[in-house]
């Protein structure tokens, strides 16, 4: 064993906390890990474990309000419908409502053929009883033997030493054995509760005696669940523990290796990915981490932290709103809006960075996916800060960029754009950005895309330059016999109006040559024009008394619409 | 490089998900990990590393609404107060908000002598100026610079190659030299943003030439802080690519090789913790896990983690409520209830085994607390189910038992005794459990302290027995001459009411003679009395009519008590 290998800083030295951590003892002097011929650090993800929801089970203890059996029916016609194929369905003997439940799978149909249920019992025979009274009837089910077994639960809880829990389970497994109806495929499972607190020679030897016992074989094989029940350490011992117990579980080609990590330490997902690595082979949690205490591990988290290696997840989350509306409902707990996957803010980017990025990434990803002849959504995936498309789970791009005072000109720009239909041309989005973060700055809130459309029509749409602008009154365009454009306007500047005309090469050339001969020299730098609704859209930097500034004008035509932000700048130069 | 273990469970199958995985690649085509002599699966945390809020910075982009000045002012003096000593305050350069708030620090007097704040620079000329303004006056600061450095990041973003990305930074790097005031500590550092996707030797080349160009020394060493700014990987690829930079980076003595992981894949915290393992000593985080999509890795998480290790987490969280209330006020998004550590369930049991569990281990605890004594906030802890005493983090133990249907007879017990003062004997707490379930299973809801006591009040205290029921109207108690008692008794039946007495060894015996008088053949098989409010509470075992029965009850004294204890017993007999 080694320690964290530097030494506590120098540079700038913390305190030492005045909380009694002297009262706890590291994980290493609760339980013995065997280091095994450690293999899993080097292993990698490529395929999907067996997902085995327990949210009807250890997710509903968890809850202050159970499910009802309509809200429970509900959550497994969702897990059924997500592709989940073993789920446990409840703990028929803790309470009536759990028992009804599974007598209402068992009569009612619910249950397709693909689909196995599992039943939870503790290690007593009336209850293994009231279990098989439950199950009677279905043609399919795994039922899930637990004990404790770690030291402090057997001292504390059960009072009892290692050779009489050795006996409680052997005579519940023996009990389990005459009540199971040969006519259905009837699977058991077994979990040594608080696993990770367990001397692991004392669960290889219930785990291998209940092989034995139960017969298992590679067709019927017998599942030894080894739960993180209080998780204790960093997840690489928990790797470390379940990759002893994949090298010396008897028959082990006729053993279903699970895990079934909690998350007291915030790493459930590391724990049952590690695990996986070391040679799991189902994975026990709830839907968006419900559970006892800090909840069980995260199946949509799991299932699609997979999903974004390119591994198949075995699970439908392509609406994983609707998804979690129905969770919700059941659990009568909300998902945190920065739940991986699934919460409001997770495809959200409000620094101006990050949307400059994503902006640049989804553009280059359009380009791409439209070079291949595929749509958006074939494409290949590589934007930045967005680690899967947010389309792939059913969620629009209307949520991943907001602005507000930590947002720069490519978000500003990027909601501009879906939300009202102006595309600044690149040289622009600066200048605007300016406008909303004095505005952001000011209000200290979140500008919507109704309120960035709103800003850009007063600063540059609207922009009367106030009592001293420029106005045209009226003006029309010809072509002239050489090939060049003739322009004749009226133009007011407060309480003057005259009639200007001038020539150019084009509408816009010839709108300048016309506003030089009124007195207003201005350069034109660069322009740009898109269609939009019924009519176009322009903007334009000039140059106007020495200083470089912006327009944007709408109109029926690109002439129209190019002399409308012409006009723009040139107010906006003079108010600033 | 292996595969994992097993092949896809072939006893019970699932289905190839619709959505489209294949759009993405495993990490290992992404980037290239180095595979270092691997030391970090052995390690272990013995020490708190330099943990460094980044809440007013990279939190505060992430969220809808910025901080203002008064609420980052009270998010760093919560920072401080919880015992941080680098603490990154903003990004200057990025709005006047920010700005603002760290010209407010510098001048304000709000840091304290050993607290060093960081502010954080992308690597431009006129905004690293902005950023020095910013400083002016701080005696001490960290600036820390970054830049994308991933494949993807320098083509769609910056569109620039390596090249170019090395002489963006070192221009930078120099300029930041020339800003740094010489009369003031300034320390300097470096993030390559998105380091989990770069190649191990760019990132070596980046940071090497910073630590040379920065004269780092171990007395001023550089800070090179390696985040996953989007997490892309298990966390145990993470700690291979940190091992490898602690092991090949240059002048190691005068590095400080920091971590920023984020929680994309919801393995946050186990990422920091296997970098430490791995080599880091510094970790970037927030509090609660706040920042950009999924957040930022979880400070609190992560030094609790360690407490709960016996190792010194270097903060005070001995009032985590306030704490969390400050965070919420200040991020304006809340902490989820299953949230480590601070939630609102992580310290409540519901379920029958876990309350039974607790509410022995909670009394073991107690006892072992005065055997060796001292208070049982001093004593070690290992009460199941909870990872930490919820005391040490000022909770109370009120919410550790709350009882529904999916609760039994030690969560039933534990929340009678705590709540209304009756200490039911244990083979009493099975009847009452019963009736607790009865109810539950009923309502479908939680039941309350105060509801409880109701229930145990009607059930054994008022429960008169309907019509039929046996009445005490009067009665006395004497001591004999021959040292026995002597119990005279008016007793009414439904419309009946006689005169009896009886003799025993003590009022209850004479008691039981009366009521033996007037027909009434009881056998009294337990009774326990302890004190309560003014008084006395006993429980009684009794058998009637070939049934066991139990009943309660309240007297102004010992005697008094039983004897309402045992007519309880009868009449619950004569209506069940």
């Amino acid at each position: 064993m080694t320690t964290t290998p530097y030494e506590r800083p120098l540079w700038n030295p913390q305190q030492p906390s005045p909380m009694p951590f002297h009262r706890y003892r590291p994980f290493d002097e609760r339980v013995d890990v065997p280091v095994a011929d450690r293999g899993w650090p080097a292993a990698r993800l490529r395929q999907a474990p067996l997902w085995v929801p327990v949210d009807l089970r250890d997710g509903n203890q968890a809850l202050a309000e159970p499910m009802d059996t309509p809200r429970k029916r509900r959550f497994f016609d969702l897990l059924v419908a997500t592709g989940f194929k073993e789920i446990e369905v409840g703990y028929p003997s803790a309470s009536r409502t759990d028992f009804d439940f599974v007598r209402h799978l068992a009569t009612g149909g619910a249950v397709p053929d693909d689909v196995t249920p599992v039943v939870f019992t503790p290690a007593r025979r009336d209850l293994i009883d009231r279990t098989f009274d439950a199950i009677a009837g279905l043609p399919r089910a795994v039922v899930h033997l637990y004990v404790a077994t770690s030291p402090v639960w057997r001292d504390v809880v059960l009072g009892r030493g290692r050779d009489e829990v050795r006996r409680t389970v052997r005579e519940a497994a023996e009990h389990m054995v005459r009540r199971a109806d040969p006519a259905a495929y009837v699977r058991f499972q077994f979990s040594p509760e608080t696993f990770n607190l367990t001397e692991p020679d004392f669960v290889l030897e219930l785990c291998d005696e209940l092989t034995e016992l139960w017969d298992a074989s590679p067709d019927r094989p017998v599942t030894h669940n080894l739960p993180a029940t209080v998780e204790i350490a960093t997840p690489n011992v928990y790797a470390d523990q379940i990759e002893y117990m994949h090298r010396h579980l008897a028959r082990r080609d006729s053993v279903v290796l699970s895990v079934h990590p909690h998350n007291d330490r915030g790493t459930g997902v590391a724990c049952a990915e590690l695990a996986v690595l070391a040679g799991a082979q189902r994975v026990e949690g709830c839907l968006f981490g419900n559970g006892e205490r800090t909840g069980n591990v995260d199946l949509v988290t799991l299932t699609l932290n997979l999903y974004a290696q390119g591994v198949d997840p075995m699970v439908d989350l392509s609406d994983i709103d609707s998804v979690r509306a129905t969770v919700e409902h059941c659990n009568r707990l909300p998902v945190h809006v920065r739940h991986p996957y699934a919460g409001d803010l997770v495809y959200t980017a409000f620094s101006g960075t990050h949307q400059d990025a994503i902006s640049k990434g989804l553009a280059r990803h359009a380009r791409a996916a439209a070079d291949a002849g595929v749509s958006d959504g074939e494409a290949p995936w590589a934007v930045p800060y967005l680690p899967i498309d947010p389309a792939d789970v059913g969620r629009s791009y209307e949520a991943v960029i907001r602005v507000n005072s930590q947002s720069g000109k490519g978000g500003v720009a990027y909601l501009l754009r879906t939300h009202a239909g102006y595309d600044l041309p690149p040289r622009m989005r600066p200048d605007f950005a300016r406008v909303v973060q004095q505005a952001t700055d000011d209000s200290g809130r979140e500008a919507t895309g109704k309120e960035l459309h709103e800003l850009f029509r007063t600063t540059y749409l609207d922009d009367d330059g106030g009592d001293g602008a420029l106005r045209l009154a009226a003006w029309s365009a010809q072509p002239t016999p050489s090939g060049g454009h003739r322009f004749v306007c009226t133009l007011e500047t407060g309480d003057r109006t005259a009639d200007h005309e001038g020539t150019g090469e084009d509408t816009l050339a010839a709108f300048v040559d016309a506003l030089a001969g009124a007195g207003f020299a201005v350069d034109v730098l660069e322009t740009s024009v898109h269609p939009a609704d019924g009519g176009s859209v322009a903007y334009a930097a000039c140059r106007v008394g020495g200083r470089t500034v912006w327009g944007a004008g709408e109109g029926r035509s690109a002439p129209a619409a190019s002399v409308r932000a012409v006009l723009s700048a040139v107010n906006r130069a003079a108010t600033r």
